[in-house]
C-alpha cells in the first residue's frame, strides 16, 4: 500500500474511527485502525466487534493494499505532524513508513486482511433525520440508561418508528426518558434497541449543524447510521424492552406549572445537603408554592418557588439526581409536572404537546 | 456573627482561600474556612498549617464574631446561590443560617476561636513585582521541582534577591530551571526556599494583568505574599539548596542556534517512539543539521532540523520530557543550546542575555 493524504483530513478520519477501536482486548488487531486503499479510494476503519466506524478520506492511491496500525500510536504520530501532505507506504513485512516533510517514522503494522469485516447492512429504505436533531435526542435521553450490566437490555435505548413519529426511549428501572419527533415521510412501524455506548460515540461524531443529515437503516441484528463521509454500524441488543405506552398514564390528581430554571437551581442546592446524607429531598406542593426541603446531619435546606397548581396538594420525596438530570436537558422556560400519589411516579412534560416525557419514581419519605 | 454580603464577592473570596484548606487531616477544623467579622471588616481564611490564605470581603457587619464552616459544603452552597445579597448569621451553638432570597440553609459550624492563627510576618521593606511577571516566572520554573519527598528541599524553589536581580531556581536532581528579572529598586541580598505547593496555589490567584502588583516579605521561617485584597503566608523549607552559580559553566565546545517551535515539535514526535520503549532520544549535530532519532520495538523515528553551529559536532542522548518541558515554557522564536561533551549537561538560553537558563543532564546512549 502506498498513499498520499493531507494531514488534516487524515487526523479527522482517525479521530472519528478511533472511537470504535478496542483498548483492552485479547485480539490485538481490534486495537488497530485498518487503512484500506482500493479503487482509488482510501477508507479508515475502527471495529470492536460490537461497534464499527468507517470513514472515507480523500487521498492519492499510488499502490493499492491495506494495513492495520495500532490506533493509539498512529493517531499520536499523525496528530503531531505538520499540516502538510503525509505519505504512508508499507513493505512486505508490514513495516509502514510515515513521512511528512523532514520527519520520518517507521512502525510495524499487521496484515490488513486479518482485520474482521464490518457487518453488512443492506441499504433499503432509510429514515432520515437532521444530525442536530438526532444529537439532541440522544443527549436528552441517554442519561437514563442503566449503568450496570445486570439487565443488559436496559443499557440500550429503544429507537422506534411508529405512526409518523420517530421516538427514543431510555429506562434504567427507576425512570424513563422519552423524546419524539415527527417524521417527514410515512414509514412502516419498526423498532430496535441500540447499545448506549454506540449512541454515546455516534453523538460525538454528529454535527451540531441543522442542515447535515443522517440516514438510519434498521435490520434484525444490526443498525447502520450513514452520515455521508462516515458510516457507523452497531450490533443491536436483543430482548423485551419496557412497554412504555402503559407507564405514561393520563390519570393524575395534581398538575403544576413551574419555571424550569428556578426549580432546577433549587433542587441543585437542596441536593448539596441531601447528597452528603444520602437522603431524599421532599417537595411539598400547596396552592401557590412548592417548598423543597432536605435534612442531614450536617444541616438542612428550605427552598420556596412559586407555582400554578391544578388539583390536589401533595407531599412527595425524590432522589434529586433524577430530577436534576431531566431538568437539565429540557430547554423550555416553563414545564409541567403531574403527580397521582406520594408512591406513584411523577411525569415531567411540556406545557403543551408530547415532544418529551420524563417519568421518575418517588422515594418513600 | 451576622453579616450581609454580595454572593459574587463571597464566592470569589471562597475560591481564593479554599486553596489553602486541608482536604484530609486529623484536625477537622483545618478543612474549614474561617469567617471573621470584626471592626466592620470581614475576612475569610484557609490554613493547612503550611500555607495560609486570607481574603478581605466587602460586607455589612451587623454583629461581630467568627465561625469556621466546612469549606467544601460552604463553597458549594454559595456557588449555587443566586447572584444577590447573602445573609450569614450564627447562633450560640454554631448553627449558621445562610439565606439568599427564597433559599435558606442551616449548617453546623465550629467555634471560630479554635481556628489556628496564621503566622505573623512583619511588613518591613517589600520586594515589589508585577503579578503577571511573578506568575510567568513560576510557570517557567516550577516543572523542575522534585515530585518525590525523599529530599524535601528539592520540592521547593529558591527565591533570591541579589545584585539588583530577582531570581527563581528549581532543581530536581536532573535539571535546573532558572529565571531572573531586574528589580526596580536596590535591595539587600536575601534568599528563601518556598514550597512548590505554595507557588502552585499562589500562581492560580495571581492576576495575568501587568498592572497588578504583589509585595513579597521574606522572614527566617515564613514568607508573606501581599496581593492587596488577599494575603498568602507560607512556611519556608530549611536546608542547603544547590549552588546554582557553579553549575552554569561558561565553558562549552558546541553552541547551536535553532528555531524553538520546530525543535519542540520534532522532539514531541520523537518522544512518541521513545516513551513507548522508555528509551532516550539521540541528537546528532553536524555543521548544518540536527538529526533527532529514537528506536524502540514498535518502530523508529528520524527528524531533521536546520541549525547554526559554532564549535564541534556532537552526538548526545536525552530524556525527551526534560527538553519538552523547558522548550514549552520559553517564548523566544530562536534559542541557543550549549554542549561540552556527551556526558555533560546541556544548557538552553536566549540568543542574548540571561533572562532564563535551563540545564539538563544527558542520558548515556
Amino acid at each position: 500500500m502506498h498513499i498520499i493524504c493531507k494531514q488534516e483530513l487524515l487526523i479527522n478520519a482517525i479521530n472519528t474511527v478511533i472511537k470504535a477501536c478496542s483498548t483492552k482486548t485479547t485480539m490485538p488487531i481490534l486495537e488497530c485502525i485498518l487503512i484500506n486503499a482500493h479503487n482509488n479510494q482510501v477508507t479508515l476503519v475502527g471495529f470492536n466487534l460490537e461497534l464499527g466506524i468507517e470513514s472515507t478520506v480523500e487521498a492519492e492511491v499510488i499502490e493499492e493494499g491495506s494495513i492495520a496500525l495500532e490506533a493509539k500510536i498512529f493517531s499520536e504520530i499523525i496528530r503531531k505532524m505538520p499540516n502538510e501532505m503525509v505519505e504512508l507506504s508499507t513493505d512486505a513485512h508490514q513495516m509502514t513508513k510515515i513521512i511528512c516533510e523532514d520527519c520520518k517514522f517507521a512502525i510495524s503494522g499487521q496484515v490488513g486482511e486479518q482485520f474482521p469485516d464490518l457487518p453488512q447492512v443492506e441499504k433499503h429504505k432509510p429514515y432520515t433525520l437532521s444530525q442536530h436533531t438526532f444529537k439532541e435526542m440522544i443527549r436528552q435521553t441517554i442519561f437514563s440508561i442503566a449503568q450496570e450490566e445486570s439487565r443488559p437490555i436496559l443499557t440500550g435505548e429503544l429507537l422506534q418508528v411508529k405512526g409518523g413519529f420517530f421516538r427514543m426511549i431510555a429506562f434504567d428501572g427507576y425512570r424513563v426518558s422519552y423524546r419524539q419527533i415527527v417524521l417527514q415521510t410515512e414509514c412502516e412501524m419498526q423498532e430496535v434497541i441500540v447499545p448506549g455506548r454506540t449512541l454515546n460515540e455516534i453523538s460525538k461524531i454528529l454535527s451540531g449543524d441543522e442542515t447535515s443529515i443522517i440516514n438510519l437503516y434498521f435490520e434484525d441484528k444490526n443498525v447502520l447510521f450513514d452520515l455521508g463521509g462516515c458510516k457507523v454500524v452497531s450490533r443491536l441488543l436483543e430482548g423485551e424492552f419496557l412497554k412504555y405506552e402503559q407507564v405514561f398514564s393520563a390519570d393524575y390528581g395534581t398538575r403544576i406549572e413551574v419555571n424550569r430554571q428556578k426549580f432546577l437551581m433549587s433542587i441543585e442546592r437542596a441536593a448539596l445537603i441531601s447528597r452528603e446524607g444520602k437522603r431524599p429531598i421532599k417537595l411539598e406542593i400547596d396552592a401557590d408554592n412548592m417548598i423543597i426541603t432536605s435534612k442531614a446531619e450536617l444541616g438542612n435546606v428550605h427552598e420556596r418557588i412559586g407555582i400554578e397548581l391544578e388539583g390536589n396538594e401533595i407531599s412527595i420525596g425524590f432522589n434529586p439526581k433524577y430530577l436534576i438530570e431531566a431538568l437539565r436537558c429540557i430547554e423550555d422556560d416553563r414545564i409541567c409536572l403531574h403527580f397521582t400519589s406520594p408512591l406513584a411516579p411523577c411525569i415531567i412534560n411540556p406545557i403543551q404537546g408530547e415532544e418529551y416525557k420524563y417519568l421518575i419514581l418517588p422515594v418513600r419519605l
